[in-house]
């Protein structure tokens, strides 16, 4: 599985870290703001949550990007996720960037916002006030990973990965660092992340990357099936590795970010409120591959599949039923579904298998397949989600208060 | 709320129920496999679940009311769902019936079948040859109470309920017993139930009335958003009350039957798993019903609202963010919630209230009204949903084993 470590995270190169405690959260002391800066104009990408009550910040991030798809910095709080806030909402969103373009003496038009935490509750003015300045002046004295961990609500562990890749003009690097961990379910979208690369890239073209690599990394996971009021992903591309524009690089910089955002996109759900395992829904023999994500999504989001994987119980007719609820298109008596590399189900019937002996082995790991074949096409699609435990439920019985 | 006691519940005319300890389920002893059987022929209606792996008992009985919309007997067993069984398993459910009509000496064709607990599992058939000749020698011994009680599976209490209903002719009772807790989110359909009347009813009017009245009750709630392979309703009316017809006692016997369904609607989610709320969601301002009915779903199987309100926490943030990722059409500016009888979020902005000290007593409460309007048209839907708890992972990370 992925996990790349903090230390060996390559950081590219010409942008600079900052990180502070602003008080925007329960917690004392713990750092709840964060920024970054490139030294030169980047070519800034966007991809924002389709929930209809979308938070001020991605309100007016994703109107910045629409005007000019250049940026020079991103600012995260979390502690409060500016949402569902109304008119005044918006306004707090814009008074934060006038504060921070001031104290880094740049346009806040250059800063785009992103927000997370409670919902309807509104941003701390007076904090932000006092914070924005030292958030400025200690710009540089802090690395992608502190950047990672001030953005966490609920998270167990900070989410970075990072790649480096040969063009053919020479070395450039891609960082990626997002944070979950609950009302995971991105829909053409993703949780907060931020990722970086030190590679030249035309804004257009780092759109288009953004979006095809999203669709097939973060929009495939889900933590609870809520899609967050508050999802966005900014992307920025500075040209600071200096390395002169070859024929081809477009696509190894796109495999490249699509690993890093995997890798993200994985660490979402191993870290998902409460989770201790990663279900792999994997779904091919569809007809098409809309029918495929929706039997994926229909099993990932089973309570009973979700609880049934926490207590290591092979109860497969969960996943069977579950297909069987999702309207895609197939005949049952042709449906198989394997866990780990062991078939319990083949043709609409149980197969000879000591369930218990076998899979129990199987279940207790940290990565569980779930391969469901329907023989109706030639379809697939992969879809990630946790398991639903005691903690998830100790984690949001009270989240808020 | 709805909860009529047992000893109130009054039995239509003309049938007789029987038990028996059969030995399908692990605790030793509790009644598991359960006999009704009506005097004469009843005009006999059913609506089963639309999961496409639907279980051998439902073909079956669906099959016999499409071929002859008569019954003289219902038969239930707990422990196994004789579901994704095969061909096996649709023999083995011929096979019951075979022995029941035996014992009965009536025809099989004449005896609906039922099935609810662990899919994937086969019938123990020496169990059923064992038992059935016990339950068809007690016929007339026990109660409708004693019947919904067999049925049970993971139910915390037995769900029964019915009317003494007036007609111009005389009296006429209904009254239907029914079994939860899990895998509930019925599907033009609903979880194991049968209903009885002695009133005298056409078998078309019969199945043209349960068709309405399950779509206003059972496919209004859920517990976990699992639609089960094995819901199934039967409903006979035998005509014993000998009261003779007359014009307007079709209204009548539906304004019945709906009390009696929604009494036991409720009852399914009161009792869901682990579930220690039953949350209303009305939803009221919507384009058209179908929006309004995407809306309530979606908010009623959000696991953070289901979590918030086990928590008694008022996040209503988490109601306002499923209704944005819910698709449905509406101005975000306009939309409106009420937790109980308090604004909390009015026309898109945070209302000013102190959430915790209005809110804490009215959702500490069993029962709590989520009220939504979106402003957007005159629809309106409502939907009862279970929260989501600590005994609920209990119950489902270790049921079948």
């Amino acid at each position: 599985m992925p996990q790349t470590k903090p230390s060996s995270v390559p950081t590219p190169q010409g942008y600079a870290f900052s990180v502070v405690s602003a008080g925007f959260r329960k917690e004392k002391g713990r750092n709840d703001l964060a920024l970054l800066v490139s030294d030169t104009p980047a070519s800034a990408a966007g991809v924002f949550t389709l929930n209809r009550f979308c938070a001020a910040p991605v309100q007016v991030g994703r109107n910045m990007l629409k005007n000019r798809p250049q940026a020079r910095a991103i600012m995260i709080n979390s502690g409060q996720a500016n949402a569902c806030t109304g008119t005044l909402g918006h306004d707090n969103c814009l008074q934060t960037l006038r504060l921070a373009g001031e104290a880094l003496k740049i346009s806040p038009a250059d800063i785009l916002p992103a927000s997370t935490g409670v919902i309807g509750d509104h941003l701390k003015m007076d904090a932000w006030a006092e914070a924005v300045p030292r958030l400025a002046d200690s710009l540089g004295q802090y690395t992608a990973e502190d950047f990672a961990k001030a953005i966490m609500t609920t998270d167990a562990f900070a989410k970075l990965s990072g790649r480096e890749i040969n063009l053919p003009g020479g070395v450039i690097r891609i960082v990626g660092m997002c944070k979950g961990a609950g009302m995971i379910c991105p829909n053409m979208a993703t949780m907060l992340c931020a990722v970086l690369t030190d590679a030249a890239v035309d804004d257009e073209d780092w759109q288009a990357m953004l979006d095809r690599v999203v669709v097939k990394t973060f929009n495939r996971v889900s933590v609870d099936g809520d899609t967050s009021t508050n999802d966005t992903i900014y992307a920025l591309a500075n040209g600071a590795a200096g390395v002169p524009a070859s024929a081809g690089d477009l696509p190894l910089i796109e495999a490249g970010l699509t690993e890093v955002l995997a890798d993200l996109a994985y660490m979402l759900v191993q870290d998902g409120e409460g989770a201790t395992k990663v279900l792999h829904i994997e779904v091919t023999g569809a007809k098409n591959q809309a029918e495929a994500e929706t039997v994926a999504r229909t099993v990932g989001h089973s309570q009973l599949v979700k609880t049934a994987m926490y207590g290591a119980d092979a109860n497969w007719g969960r996943i069977v039923a579950a297909i069987g609820r999702s309207g895609a298109a197939y005949e049952p008596e042709a449906v198989s579904v394997h866990l780990g590399n062991v078939l319990v189900f083949e043709k609409g019937e149980p197969t000879e298998c000591d369930y218990d002996a076998v899979l129990g082995p199987i279940l207790k790991k940290s990565d569980v397949r779930i391969a469901i074949n329907l023989n109706a096409g030639s379809a697939a699609y992969t879809f990630l989600a946790s398991d639903l435990t005691h903690a998830y439920v100790d984690c949001n019985a009270a989240y808020r208060s």
